[in-house]
């Protein structure tokens, strides 16, 4: 398994810090807003002599409150249809390991998040990826190139709503487009929908499980990382109407005994949270991404798509090679004793070569900070060659 | 993946309970025991405003901390050699996916803990069984066993030690018997040693890492589970001197981001818990042992070894098919308006047709609770057939 193209810079972000430079750090999805008061309250008073284990589907009070969640969401599931998971990651190896064996292939539009590629090794599935273009904001690539990747080894899609890197918001005609893949190939449709609450510009998510007609074929993982800054809570959810899927993933679950009950603690409160906060983070964001947006986009030979939802975009800069340039930024640039830590988009495309002129960025930081990391930016790129 | 013994019994226990009968549940391994109060309030305490994620390895704080608490059980480690992982379930993951390929094989003394089965099918990996005996309460079989059975395959052993299902304590002579033959054919040697607290009679628990000369080959499997009836935190360690070992299942560790926050402050506040609070555990688990092994032996027919450590027990009944008579202890059943639900063996052991006349028991439950459960099986064998 190949180490993150994040990871490799750790190692410049350490010396750069010795050097006593402050590092700007663009490349983490760690949100800095702050977890909802009702989750920390809840874990604070949660009584309990014995701490046991819980369901190894999690506790039924925990899956009844959260379909009354994905009813305000458009998805109308059971109790018995939703898994608690240890976080989204967990929701996905289950996932994956329950439709796919060894051998066979997933289709996976590039560029994508880095870890998918980790529950792809472990289980000796092979990521086909399809090339999607930041010209067009990274828009699902047609239906032709899904088409021509799909073999006898095919078993699922997997994409990212919004995505993470690219910041994309699929459409509902995008989503028909696939499903209409998706029937006639008989394939599963995995979502990763972690960060559907995340739109922005008025625009709606809309989640797989509310297409007709696509209900033993779609997944969707799920994770209250994002929606409440819970990135430690470590709890997410596998949600399907497929009944052998679930029956396969509990084996699984069982195997792991149960999701941390802590962690679901926090998740159930966490379904109290007022709207007002989700009102008052979202339009953090847009303020965030315009500020990113306009500012990049300003720089002389920059590209920066205006996404639609989650907290990511991906940047095009006038380099040739993002790795090294991101490790120059780290090692040998600094600007008012700063520096700026983005992610190199090598790392989020499967197919060699792609993503040399491009980084990732993560909105996750005041106002200020991304202002002073624009600046940063464009100082480097005028100083680097 | 087969489902597990226990859970073929579940429909039958809930027909139990819907017909009005008690049903005591010596089939689990959830103990009744407080988590200390150390821990409890450490969680109700903790102050954040964001849940961040952990370091994928688990926080710097909580390693250093452990790496004190292994030198008190005999093993010297450094905190880079410890892995925080969500559940001692996620550290066998990892150290089975991050030593072992598709294909290859690793060896386990019979009867074993079921889940072993889903980790090994999760990875196409074999379990090879070598048969122990009620007859010696289940001792390491003969070195001569292990040589029969290892080929170009093997990759590793696995123990647990104190044992689930059988409460053997393997001696340090065993250990050096297992080290013997790790050295000689160059394989792994997991040990899940979550009970390790566990001992009683005044015997002592050797871990394998604290044998000289098996550093490369060692891999301990941990958690807090059972140490500090802490079974719903899901937090548990992979502790291995091979760098190799640990630098792979890093990646594993990296695809999943964190292990629990709330639950690695309930494991780093666990390790202040006061000696008195194990006095107190073991005493009672003493208590439990030696009246339930007291008590099944007087029953006519019964065998049941006297376990050195754990809090289980594997019984020998004068039954034919422990699943059938653990069917209908709860189906059909009663004495005095309760009943007991048992694990039949059979789901321990991988070889077709073993342990159909024994049952495991867990003494996780107050003592008045085991009489009556002993009560209850001496009425149910006199009845049966």
């Amino acid at each position: 398994m190949p180490a993150s193209p994040i990871r490799k810079l750790v190692p410049y972000a350490t010396a750069a810090k010795k050097a006593g430079k402050k590092v700007i750090h663009l490349n983490i999805g760690q949100p800095d807003i702050e977890t909802p008061k009702v989750v920390r309250d809840a874990v604070k008073n949660f009584e309990y002599k014995v701490l046991s284990y819980l369901n190894s589907e999690g506790s039924e009070s925990y899956r009844t409150k959260l379909t009354e969640y994905y009813k305000s969401v458009g998805v109308d599931v059971n109790a018995s249809e939703i898994m608690v998971t240890t976080g989204g990651s967990e929701a996905l190896f289950f996932g994956m390991f329950s439709c796919l064996d060894a051998g066979d292939e997933v289709i996976i539009p590039e560029p994508f998040y880095a870890n998918y590629n980790g529950f792809a090794t472990s289980g000796n599935i092979k990521i086909v990826p399809i090339t999607s273009s930041i010209e067009n904001g990274f828009a699902l690539p047609p239906m032709e190139d899904f088409e021509k990747k799909i073999g006898p080894k095919t078993k699922a899609i997997l994409i990212c709503n919004p995505n993470n890197p690219t910041g994309y918001l699929y459409s509902k005609e995008e989503l028909e487009t696939l499903k209409a893949i998706v029937l006639k190939h008989d394939l599963f449709i995995f979502v990763d929908e972690v960060y559907r609450e995340f739109v922005y510009d008025g625009k709606k998510h809309t989640s797989i499980l509310s297409l007709e007609g696509i209900e033993n074929h779609a997944i969707v993982i799920d994770s209250i990382s994002k929606r409440y800054s819970a990135c430690g809570a470590r709890l997410g959810a596998l949600v399907t109407k497929n009944k052998e899927v679930v029956q396969t993933a509990m084996k699984f679950a069982q195997a792991r005994l149960s999701p941390p009950t802590y962690s679901e603690v926090a998740a159930e409160a966490a379904l109290d949270t007022p709207q007002s906060y989700f009102d008052e983070v979202i339009h953090e964001y847009i303020e965030r991404r315009n500020m990113m947006v306009e500012g990049l986009n300003k720089i002389e030979g920059v590209t920066c798509p205006n996404p639609g939802g989650a907290f990511y975009a991906m940047v095009k800069l006038p380099i040739d090679d993002s790795d090294l340039f991101c490790q120059w930024m780290l090692y040998e640039f600094e600007h008012k004793v700063s520096t700026v830590m983005m992610a190199p988009a090598t790392g989020f495309y499967a197919t060699p070569g792609l993503g040399k002129q491009e980084v990732r960025i993560a909105y996750v930081l005041k106002k200020e900070e991304l202002q002073e990391a624009i600046e940063c930016l464009a100082v480097a790129l005028k100083q680097y060659k």
